[in-house]
C-alpha cells in the first residue's frame, strides 16, 4: 500500500522532533555495537550507557528526570493540571546479546521525540505525561521475565533479586547494588508507580515479525498479547558410550531423545494450527556437552529450551498436557530422562478498548491505513495490562525481524509511528479526570 | 559362563607379570586424573606422562626402547634369530577427554606384562618381539584418524600435519616439534616400520561395547573392525528470529532442521538394521551457537557431526546415498541449508586367518571359551591390516563402555587376556622364517 506522504498536523499537534531520535539512535548504536550488532547488558554497560544518555538528553530540553528503585528512569513534562493521572509512554533500553538498534529503544526515543516536539512548541499538556526507560525486557540477562516494569508497579517478587545474569553469573541484587539501586525497597513490593494514578501506558516497538511487512503497512495498533510457558534450562539425561561399539538396543543416546522431542513440538505446533489454536513454539537452545561430547561418543546429556506462545491461555494449557506426554514417551522409548528445569509462564494480556479507540481514530486523522494485530512476542506492556492500568501498544513496521543484529526500521514508518503516538498521547493528555465512562 | 580359574600354564610359558601391569595402571591413573575420569592429549602433557613411564619401565625391565620421528615408541626384547620378521603387539596411550584408564593403555600393559614375564623367566624368543605404544589415536584431539600408526607405517599425508588440535589451537606439527619430534620426516613417508618386516601386529584392546557382558565370556578374538563415514563439522544454517513473533511459515529454524536430520538418521539404521545390514550411526556432538542462541530466538546455525560405521563398504556408500538424499529433502522443507564440511572416511578391515587360527588355538590351551566377534570402534589393528600386515585384535570384557569415565575391567579378565595374548604372540615368535604358506 501506497502511504501518503506526511499529512500537515492538525489541531496544533507540535511535529515530534525527528532529527533528536536520529542523532541519539546513531549514538546508542555506536557507543553499544558488538560485532554486526548491539549489547546492552540489562543492569550492565550497554543498557547504563542508553539510560546516561536519556537523562542527559531529557536534561537539555529541561525536562524532569527521576529513577526510581529498581533502576527505571522517568522522564516527565509536566501538566497544567498536576493532580490527575499520570500519561505513560515509553518502553526498555536493553539489548538481546548481539541484537539490533530498535527493539526496545525506538519506544523510549519515540517518547522523547514527542515530549521534544512539545517543548520546542512551548506546548504544555493538562496532565503530567511521562516516557518511561525500563530496566531488563530482554530475560536472556536474568532468566526472568520484565523485571523492570514489575519492579516499577511494586510486583517483582523478591526471589527475582537472587536470579543471576547469564554471563557475569553474579546476582539481580549485587547488580542493582553496582549501579547504587535499592534492591531492599524493590524486595518490599512498594510501587514505584501506582496503577491507580496511570491513566495509560503506551508502548511502541517494532513489530518482531514479519506481518505488517506482508500487510505493507507502516504501523498497527496491537490489539493483544500472546502469554507463555517456558522451560529454560531442561535437561535430556542418556548415556555417554562410544559411538561404534554400542548397538542400537543398548543406548540411551540424548541427542536422538531431544531431536525427538524438537520433532514432535513442530508436529505438534502444526496440528494445533490446523485445530484454530494461536501458537508459536520454539527450541532456540540445544546443547550437547562441550566438555563431554565428540563425534565418536553417543551423548549423555543435552541442554534445550522450549518456548511455548499463546493468546489463549487455555491453549497454552493444552500444549503442556500434550508435551508432557510426550516427555513421558520418548524418555521410556529411549531410556532417557528428562529433567525439566524451573517452568517460567506469563499470562495474555489484552489491550485497552478505549485506548484502541482513541489511537484508532487518531490513525485517520493522520491518513494511516487503519490496521490492527496481535503480538506473537511478550514486552512489558503485558505487564502494565496486568496490573490493571489501561494500555495499548502501537507496532512500527520492521524489516528482517528483531533479536539480531539485521534488525531494520525505516526512518520514515518510524516518523510515521511516533506521530500516531503523539497524536493519541495529546488526546489522552487533554482528556479532563474523569472523562472515561 | 563360569570361567575356570587360571590353568597352570604348560609348554613352558612364562606367567604375565600382572603386578608390573596393575603397578602402572595406578600411577596411570594418578598422573593423569581429570575429574571423574582420565585425560591424556595426544602429543600433549598426559600422553607424554603414560609414555615416559613405559620408558622408564621398560629401561628397568632391559628391554630396548625406541622412539620414531613421529613419536611411537617401541619396547623391544630381541630375538635369537634377530634377522626374521618382528613380532609387534600394542596399543595406544591417549585417551578421550575425561575419559577411562583402559582404553589403549590396557594393550601396552598388556604387551609390556608379556615381555615382563618372559624376561622374568630368562626366555628369549626367536624372533624379536616388540611392544608398540602408538601416538594419536583418538581422533578428539586431532580430527584426523590413526594419526600415529599412519605416521609409523609411512602413510601419513603431510597435510595432516597442519591439522589443528581441538584444544589447543596448534597444529600437530607444532605439538611434534614441542617433543623433539621430526615432522619433515613423518611428512617424507619414510616408514618406520616396514610391513614387510612384520610378522604380525596384535592388539589387545577392551571392548568398548556390551557385547562379551551379553556372553558372559572374559576375552574374543576379533575378526574385522567396521569402517566408517564421517562428518564431524556439519553446519545447519538457518536464520536467526524472534521466538513468538514469526509464524511458521516464515521461519527457518536451524534446530527443527538438524532435529529432523537426527530423527531420519535414526530411522534409516532401523531400517537398514531390518535390511539386515551391520551399522551403527551417532550424532554425538549438536549444538546451537551459544555466542548467538537464546530460549527467544529461533535458531539460525546449529554444528553437529554424523558418524556412520559397518563392515561393510557398500553399507556405507549405501547409507550416505539415503543421507544425501534427506539433507536435499529437509533443506528444501525447512528453507535451511546444510554445509557438510569435509568427509573422512576408514575402510573396513580384516583380520588375518593364520593369527585368527593360532590365537583359537590358544584360547583352547588356556581353558577359554572360544569366541570371535567383530569390532564396531575403529582401531590402529586397522591401519596395519590396512598396510598388509597380518593383524589381529583381542577384546577384553569391560564395563560401562568406553571413552567415558566409568569403563571398568576386571583385573581376573584383563590376566585371561593377557596369558591369552602371550600364548599367541610366543607362538608366533617361535614360528620359523617361511614357515606360513
Amino acid at each position: 500500500m501506497t502511504i501518503e506522504p506526511l499529512l500537515p498536523l492538525t489541531n496544533h499537534l507540535p511535529e515530534p522532533d525527528m532529527a533528536l531520535a536520529e542523532r541519539i539512535f546513531a549514538e546508542l548504536r555506536e557507543r553499544t555495537v558488538d560485532g554486526p550488532g548491539v549489547t546492552r547488558e540489562a543492569y550492565g554497560r550497554g543498557e547504563q550507557i542508553a539510560h546516561e544518555m536519556l537523562s542527559r538528553e531529557a536534561g537539555l530540553l529541561g525536562l524532569e528526570t527521576s529513577v526510581d528503585a529498581g533502576g527505571n528512569m522517568l522522564v516527565t513534562l509536566p501538566g497544567r493540571e498536576p493532580d490527575g493521572k499520570r500519561v505513560l509512554m515509553g518502553s526498555h533500553l536493553d539489548s538481546v546479546p548481539v541484537g539490533g538498534n530498535f527493539d526496545g529503544a525506538a519506544g523510549v526515543l519515540a517518547g522523547l521525540a514527542v515530549l521534544a516536539g512539545w517543548c520546542n512548541a512551548g506546548m504544555r499538556p493538562r496532565r503530567d505525561v511521562s516516557v518511561i526507560a525500563i530496566r531488563a525486557e530482554e530475560s536472556n540477562w536474568f532468566p526472568y521475565s520484565y523485571v523492570g516494569s514489575k519492579s516499577a508497579l511494586g510486583r517483582l517478587p523478591a526471589d527475582a533479586l537472587e536470579v543471576r545474569r547469564s554471563d557475569t553469573g553474579r546476582t539481580l541484587r549485587e547488580h542493582m547494588v553496582d549501579l547504587g539501586l535499592d534492591p531492599d525497597q524493590v524486595a518490599a513490593g512498594v510501587p514505584q508507580l501506582r496503577p491507580e494514578d496511570l491513566a495509560a501506558y503506551v508502548e511502541l516497538h517494532i513489530e518482531q515479525g514479519p506481518v505488517l511487512i506482508g500487510a505493507d503497512v507502516p504501523a498497527s495498533l496491537v490489539t493483544g498479547i500472546r502469554g507463555s510457558f517456558r522451560y529454560r534450562e531442561m535437561k535430556v539425561l542418556g548415556e555417554y558410550a562410544h559411538s561404534g561399539a554400542v548397538p542400537m538396543a543398548w543406548r540411551h543416546d540424548a541427542v536422538v531423545a531431544a531431536s525427538q522431542l524438537v520433532v514432535f513440538i513442530q508436529q505438534e505446533w502444526e496440528r494445533m494450527e490446523a485445530e484454530g489454536h494461536d501458537m508459536t513454539a520454539t527450541v532456540g537452545i540445544m546443547s550437547t556437552d562441550p566438555s563431554q561430547h565428540a563425534f565418536s561418543k553417543i551423548s549423555g546429556e543435552v541442554s534445550m529450551s522450549i518456548d511455548i506462545r499463546s493468546h489463549d491461555t487455555a491453549t497454552l494449557d493444552e500444549m503442556k498436557r500434550r508435551l508432557h506426554i510426550a516427555l513421558d514417551r520418548i524418555a521410556e522409548e529411549r531410556g532417557a530422562r528428562f529433567e525439566t528445569g524451573p517452568l517460567t509462564a506469563s499470562a495474555p494480556a489484552v489491550m485497552d478498548a478505549h485506548l484502541i479507540e482513541v489511537f484508532g481514530k487518531a490513525m485517520r486523522d493522520l491518513g494511516l491505513p487503519h490496521y490492527a494485530m496481535a503480538s506473537g512476542a511478550g514486552h512489558d506492556a503485558a505487564v502494565f495490562a496486568g496490573a490493571g492500568v489501561p494500555t495499548l501498544m502501537l507496532f512500527v513496521r520492521n524489516q528482517n525481524g528483531s533479536h539480531n543484529p539485521d534488525e531494520a526500521m525505516e526512518m520514515e514508518d518510524f516518523h510515521h509511528s511516533v506521530r500516531l503516538l503523539g497524536a493519541g498521547i495529546r488526546a489522552l493528555a487533554e482528556e479532563p479526570e474523569g472523562a472515561r465512562a
